[in-house]
């Protein structure tokens, strides 16, 4: 029988140790573990989730910062066939259960901090055979069962247990996404689809201006729970980059991580970044040539200069929870390489151009190529070798995602004669703060659900800081102080998150209406533009 | 139906076209193309390809210098799903015939310098159906049939004609390896395993010290019918990398093509870098920052430091033909990063570390591998998702490369705790002279059949300049130079290659003869040893 090579997680990670066994891995500047060492710690807790009963297929959630627990459960839940559930951890709890439930998950991974949410609830986690908990202060909540500490599973050897035989095909990954309006939909990634988009990101952030190499540290400031976080992780281990992992978000010290470790090359939403360069200890950190890649929504050029006077050169990326994420870079070809400083800056500010393997096109609606001239508008349509096949238990919107082979993006694009596409609009109605997209119809049930609201609709406004802020429109007579409290009232309830409360409320007498009856967001739109 | 991505070669031209659209590619200073219009070629080639009749799985063979048109073959022919046989022009004659015979080739593309050598033997040649001929100076040979003219060919549209839908495990290539002492063995690769070592080595390539980017231009001196030219057009078109093909190998016009062309990154065999740097004109070079990648054999350290005194940064790298090459490169991980800039030398001499996703094991003969000490010798085996699957139409050879699922290279190598490996022999008894294996037994054979030699053994003496060259010793009555003057008039009957010719004929009493009755070849090597 012939020998196949398997497209498999675990090949990342003895890529990274075999090549640079030495490389470090430091979690939030408390621990420090070399990659050889990392590696056995992952095979430590593969064995242990085998001990305790994971089986192939099963769903493993996680819910916790990024932390190195996270990034032991990114190889070692796929490493045993089993499927790694990266829970965002911004959702209202409700959405939380709802996802975990959605996904059937069998056991959880969970920070101390995050045991509480989960344990009001406890007789609806029905289906959690258990749950993985661990805690750096060594004070462990006892209100879940059946409990597991994470780090005495990890003072076992297991020398009796041995890992499974991986298929690339078999699924790795799971998670949620609100990219259109209504509940969060579920996408699914491969070994396979996780491997090619590891080793061909790497591959196009070589170019410049990123131009990542072996000297580079690396820290992402993308969620965990967000799309692998850009697949940065999965890349750097396998190509031996030293890796800085954050912990929970605190600003002041992401600074001194980046001071002390030497991070430079860091990944992070518009507003992340928004949040570094006015941070007052930034000049800590100024000058050293530091370069960001910002994805999640548009690099507002104000913001790429202002990085720009500490020395942090910021470009473009693109891509979707459905593409694993990424598709497109705004690094340098061959004719803007050629041009001046100062006009190579509009084009890292633009959506970029396709990494390695991906097949990008803008279309109109009969999937005809629009002209490269910069004015046409059509939607990005894609296939590469790391796209979702399926929304998890949804074949409707499989199908519409999907339609005619290839995936539709949702975002309305202009492309360049040099091939560098811009986008300019997104063809759904959902708004995207600070990175993360708040579903806005399940906003809009619950400020319906606030007496004296007749119909309501909620829209974007353009936030320096945070991207897009939400604003709701309404009918009827409620005032916006009743639908502000009533709202605080459901964020107490669990049932949407703080950050989604929108930031006006304002009354009008009658909403325009669509052809079709709905209510025309873009005549809202309009009135808020600034 | 489930929309599949499939890994094939077309998408690695798509992907560079995409990217990079204005990026050139510059033929031997005498034509340029862009890639958006080598793509048009391509395309109209692989059109070209089906109207005369190629069929899926058909062997189409290359018999060129390093070209244009060569390089539209690379991508051509695979996309038609046949399978490129790139000849090695370096074979004699007989071997010439023996690969394509052996490989069953049915269409050739050849250019008028070689057309002479295959038409001495027509009727041999009946198995193909269709010659493919092309001149740069306007004049086709007319001696072969049936022929076709290449340049004719490119000037139709065929717009009626698609190209067929390709499978990721589809054969793409073929050719043929010396890599032993006896005749040629056949290894073929999938389009997959293309486009893998294509992001994968591409990737590797980013580190330092080569740390390839786009703002590098890239001239492999590795000719093209030699494993793919290590893979490097393929890597460099799909991201975007400006590229330069050489034509014939002609030094003096070599070094002019990277004074003109600003080539900043090199790849070749040892004795290739040795012709550059002792050039008298190597000056005009001397000085940029230019660098090598050196494989196919050990590179000498006489050799890196004559380099790096014209400013000449030589690192090794490793692979077989059998592994499409590449498998490691000497590139600095963190340990040698650390080091200062005389330390680091040492490390780009050795054999290297691992590229991403290649597995490989130093071993003992009972598998298990050996100690990281830098002493222990044992056996180089691999696994990577580019190794050939099989020796064409030969199972026991494939047996034995694949002996427990894993490849055996042949290689004896030590590792050291930093996770280099160093070659240190060969199992077997090649000689490599220049970078291209002179198979022994084929040698031997030759030298036998000279009357007064009774017993021979031909084995390989360090050379500066080319690596190793053959001596042959013999026992008998025959003078020295009756053997040359035999070996000459086999040259000239295309029996074997003229460099096959051993430097020294020494004439001994005896051979010293192994348990199992064999000439002991070690006893002759340390007989010549410097």
């Amino acid at each position: 029988m012939e020998y196949k090579y398997e497209l498999t997680i675990d090949k990342l990670l003895q890529s990274g140790v075999s090549s640079n066994p030495d490389q470090i891995i430091n979690y939030t500047g408390k621990r420090e573990f070399t990659f050889k060492d990392f590696s056995k710690r992952v095979n430590t807790l593969a064995k242990a989730l085998i001990s305790i009963g994971v089986k192939k297929g099963d769903r493993v959630a996680v819910i916790d910062w990024d932390t190195y627990v996270y990034l032991e459960a990114y190889f070692a839940v796929p490493m045993v066939d089993a499927v790694l559930h990266t829970v965002n951890v911004r959702y209202p709890q409700d959405l939380i259960y709802y996802t975990m439930d959605h996904a059937e998950d069998k056991y959880v991974i969970v920070r101390d901090e995050f045991v509480p949410i989960l344990s009001k609830n406890r007789e609806a986690f029905y289906f959690i055979k258990g749950w993985i908990v661990y805690s750096e202060t060594g004070q462990i909540p006892d209100s879940l069962s059946p409990k597991y500490v994470y780090d005495d599973l990890m003072k076992e050897s297991y020398s009796d247990i041995e890992l499974p035989q991986l298929s690339e095909n078999d699924l790795a990954t799971t998670f949620y996404t609100s990219g259109t309006t209504g509940i969060p939909k579920g996408v699914q990634f491969t070994h396979r689809q996780i491997v090619l988009h590891s080793i061909s990101s790497g591959l196009a952030l070589a170019d410049d201006p990123i131009n990542l190499t072996s000297r580079d540290v690396i820290m992402p400031l993308v969620p965990m729970f967000h799309v692998h976080a850009w697949g940065v992780p999965y890349m750097s281990i396998m190509s031996g980059r030293r890796y800085v992992l954050p912990g929970r978000y605190d600003f002041d010290h992401i600074i001194d991580l980046i001071d002390k470790y030497n991070v430079s090359v860091i990944a992070m939403v518009p507003s992340i970044l928004y949040l570094i360069v006015t941070n007052p200890n930034v000049k800590k950190i100024a000058g050293r040539g530091i370069k960001a890649i910002v994805g999640g929504g548009a690099l507002p050029e104000g913001l790429a200069n202002a990085a720009e006077k500490l020395g942090i050169t910021a470009i473009s990326g693109y891509g979707l929870s459905e593409t694993a994420p990424i598709l497109t870079l705004a690094t340098y070809n061959e004719r803007v390489k050629a041009m001046p400083e100062s006009e190579k800056k509009k084009f890292r500010l633009k959506t970029g151009i396709p990494i390695p393997l991906v097949q990008l096109r803008v279309v109109d609606d009969k999937m005809n190529d629009v002209p490269k001239d910069e004015k046409t508008i059509g939607e990005i349509v894609v296939r590469a070798p790391w796209l979702t096949s399926v929304y998890v238990k949804n074949k409707e919107g499989t199908e519409a995602l999907w339609r005619g082979d290839w995936m539709h993006t949702g975002d309305l694009a202009v492309m360049d004669e040099y091939g560098y596409i811009r986008i300019v609009d997104r063809e759904k109605d959902a708004v995207k703060s600070g990175g993360e997209f708040i579903p806005s119809l399940v906003l809009e049930d619950a400020i319906s659900s606030c007496s004296g609201v007749v119909e309501n609709a909620v829209v974007g406004r353009p936030d320096e800081k945070w991207g897009e802020r939400p604003v709701a429109f309404y009918t009827g007579t409620a005032k916006p102080d009743e639908i502000r409290k009533h709202l605080i009232e459901m964020v107490n309830a669990g049932r949407i998150a703080k950050f989604w409360i929108p930031d006006d409320f304002i009354n009008i007498k009658e909403f325009a209406k669509t052809s079709t009856g709905k209510i025309d967001k873009k005549v809202l739109r309009e009135m808020i533009k600034k």
